[in-house]
């Protein structure tokens, strides 16, 4: 098969990280047969020193003409100071707006060479942690109205949690099919005993949750989630919520797990196009010394293969291959422990495109 | 001294550990020579089966007309289906709102003799887990419009997260000087990436940072402080964030440190005045029972000592009694070990009364 992929080269360590994953995609090309086309889509802060902006058209035009997006990381103190309308965030949530990418899927699994690294107390961690987080992604307080103005001599400020029932619906559709391809148990997340937007929500869960008796339903406030993460993660299944609460849930879930620069998340909308991209974040400290890990960033090129090429054998693959690699004690530095054999980000790129 | 104390014995396990509570400051009273005159104010589903609402006037009017007040826990299964519009939890926020109390301090603390309840890896906990959460309490998305409505044939729903300068004045100044009382280092906790209530709030900060110079401020955003607690909490000494991240992200503290049942939490305003609860909940399942742990609500009482009656001995004496139990090794149900001695609810509070 041929597919178009559009790659986001990103800023701080984003570059060397998705060298990698392409070289691993080039050797999953030549051992099936397929052929990916790269189409660079500059966004982040590179594109505001390029272009003056964070996501140029093109680039928006280039995700939506592709199969699937690659994205690294963006950002960096450098552009931190510049003018908040014109910041490299600013190009992450126009990119998922302008794909109209509504549902997050951040997997939170320990990864067993990793465990060790795993913050929670090992009988904990024996229960195992393998659980999948479903954030709504172009709603909410993210994209309802954000407001400032002078009042009684004062400034206020605002920010509008808004959801309408199918941005609500669309989402509770892709949580109970992820569940419905787990293990059928599903915990929404919200906070109804104060929210009106989280009314409406728990009200559409229950709705919905008709259409799938298999599913065993739960529904949990957010501050309660927040706590039984950290109490007990092998709980949960799939977890789905809307926007800042996952962005809250989602980190914390990772972290729970001990592997943040393993982890990768997929953005996905009405079609199969999606954006892939590990979930750490840019290591402007690190970069361009060959010290970061890629793995996360070609987890993600493997959860591409899967959700958006319908490529399962070379995702399993690619997973396969990591496996490999950890199995035989490579570590980059952030994942070294005595008695492993500590690589930089192109040797351990190196050593999973050759286990294919 | 003479102090008169609004009692609000809540629900579930509510009446019985705060008889718990009261036989404790009854102890304080003899020892320390002062008067405690308690007045009941009925709140939660108590209140709505015998008055037919959550807060009623009279109860709000004798928090109002007391040194301080004292809450153990409301609502449970039985009011969880009724009108939203007079749930128990309504009956909280309208205390809240009617007290004035802006500023929820809960200390997320380590308590040696229960370490190891504590769910966190040997190592991090070895670290030390002791700081403070300043949480805004009455404004953000809790007290802004909460809308429902129709348009274009479907409902949609809002909640306004609004901030003024005031608002996040008075939080930021309880902040600062909780900080300036421990460790002066302080974790301002926003979404400014985001939102522009957080883009206020962050700037605010760093205005009022000028004023404390002694004080090391950070920012944080909350999906990054979310993982934070979880990597290290030893590297916090007061966090200060807006109502919603607060609730969230003090329940994760309180859960890190693995004492649920132990920890306390004060809301003030402007003067000494407060409310004083465990941050536990009700946990019908088990009330009536002499199972619940009373040492939440007991530390409760020594918080509102030490903050609204100005009786720092008398605070200090209450921690060291219940200091004393966990020693002679005497334990409720949620925090038996082997080789510890199993008491009721009542046995932990006589024990501790007796302590004194
Ligand atoms: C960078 C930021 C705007 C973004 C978000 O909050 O969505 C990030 O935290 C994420 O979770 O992808
Ligand atoms: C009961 C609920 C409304 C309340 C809140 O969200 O503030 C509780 O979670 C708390 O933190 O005290």
């Amino acid at each position: 098969m041929e597919k178009k992929i559009a790659v986001i080269r990103g800023d701080g360590i984003g570059p060397e990280i998705m060298t990698q994953a392409l070289a691993v995609l080039d050797a999953v090309a030549e051992k099936f047969g397929h052929t990916f086309r790269y189409a660079e889509a500059p966004m982040g802060g590179n594109a505001i020193d390029a272009f003056g902006v964070p996501l140029p058209d093109a680039s928006l035009q280039t995700c939506l003409e592709s199969d699937a997006a690659l994205l690294s990381a963006v950002g960096g103190p450098k552009w931190d100071t510049i003018d908040p309308a014109i910041r490299p965030e600013k190009g992450l949530l126009a990119l998922r707006s302008g794909m109209g990418l509504y549902a997050n899927l951040r997997p939170a699994q320990l990864i067993p060479q990793l465990r060790r690294a795993c913050p929670l107390r090992p009988d904990i961690v024996d229960r195992g942690i393998d659980f999948m987080v479903v954030r709504e992604l172009i709603g909410g307080a993210y994209f309802g109205e954000h407001k400032t103005w002078e009042e009684n001599g004062e400034t206020a400020a605002s920010d509008l949690m808004i959801y309408r029932e199918h941005e609500i619906r669309r989402i509770l559709r892709v949580g109970f099919e992820t569940a419905m391809k787990r293990g059928r148990r599903m915990c929404s997340v919200d906070k109804a005993n104060v929210l009106d937007s989280s009314k409406l929500w728990r009200r559409l869960v229950n709705e919905m949750a008709a259409e799938y008796p298999e599913v065993e339903l739960r529904h949990m406030y957010v501050d309660n989630c927040a706590m039984q993460l950290v109490r007990d993660p092998s709980q949960f299944d799939v977890i789905v919520t809307e926007n800042l609460f996952g962005d809250i849930l989602s980190d914390e879930a990772s972290q729970i797990t001990g592997s943040i620069g393993m982890l990768p998340s997929a953005s996905l909308g009405d079609g199969t196009r999606g954006l892939y991209e590990p979930i750490h974040g840019s290591a402007p400290d690190i970069a361009g010394q060959d010290k970061a890990n890629p793995i996360g960033m070609i987890l993600a090129a493997a959860m591409m293969l899967r959700y958006s090429l319908d490529m399962p054998a070379e995702a399993d693959a690619v997973e396969a291959a990591v496996n490999t690699a950890l199995e035989s004690g490579l570590r980059t530095g952030d994942i070294l422990e005595p008695g492993k054999t500590a690589v930089g980000c192109a040797g351990m790129g190196q050593a999973i495109a050759a286990n294919l």
